[in-house]
């Protein structure tokens, strides 16, 4: 591998890394369980496992890689707080659809190359991707690692202890 | 920049991100905001604080790019939980020893090449880095920026809200 390879290999296998310890968090709890919030009067547990895939699931468009998998997560977990939507997917659902964004983005980072990480992505314009080239892909890539592993930090607070 | 140079670059700007909410967001607080715990029966902001500081620190022996600069808060901080040690440092203290470690490692982070970032580190033998070669510092430094950002998930839990 080249070194440019190598740095990318590195922050694909942090996004894997967090991303696999999410699902696996998230998936282990009940429908009850998944009732429970992170600090009192803070957001659900249910509340952040669908944040994260609609969030994940927005990078499709944003770095140009695909359509959305799962545009109907915006209006309860995007756009709205916890408890604004009443009715949110079941504990099955979610799993199906978390586990569906996550494999089929891991998929799609795979077929990218360095090149690829560093151009643009399609929040900026040509004229300021000039002016600011730290906007590209790979940018992205690190800060939602980073915005999983917040969230993750927060959901084993609601963990029952052993 | 070449592409190896962007990529370096996006995960410092990372860094420096979560570094600087980090910092910002425990400057803000008293004494006594320090002592909330960030869910109920869990870690104190002024642990969470203390905590980031050592394990930050130790990056200066595991990237080897120089001496701990306060190994003396390994004992309260890293090697024991919350509650454990009565004595902690005082806000004013851990306020300047963090503000002295994150100087210090930006300023070390910025004299690496991405020929430096892809080569191992400290904790790994010559022996096992040529099978696993992706146990470089470059992961390392993506490890410690998810790390902030699990912990500073957990603080905002505990400051008040407006």
């Amino acid at each position: 591998m080249t070194a440019e390879q190598q740095l990318v290999d590195a922050a694909l296998r942090a996004w894997k890394l967090n991303a696999d310890r999410v699902e696996k968090f998230f998936v282990a709890l009940s429908a009850d369980q998944l009732q429970q919030e992170v600090a009192p009067g803070r957001n659900r547990l249910i509340y952040l496992w669908g944040h994260l895939a609609a969030v994940n699931d927005g990078l499709f468009p944003l770095l140009g890689i695909g359509p959305r998998l799962h545009p109907e997560l915006d209006p309860t977990f995007l756009a709205s707080p916890d408890r604004a939507v009443a009715t949110l997917p079941s504990a099955s659902e979610l799993k199906d659809i978390a586990a569906e964004i996550d494999r089929e983005l891991w998929k799609a980072f795979s077929r990218l190359s360095a090149t690829d990480w560093i151009a643009k992505h399609t929040a900026v314009s040509d004229e300021d991707f000039v002016r600011e080239p730290h906007r590209n892909r790979f940018s992205v890539l690190l800060s939602r690692t980073s915005h999983m592993s917040f969230h993750h930090g927060q959901a084993i607070l609601a963990k029952p202890r052993a």
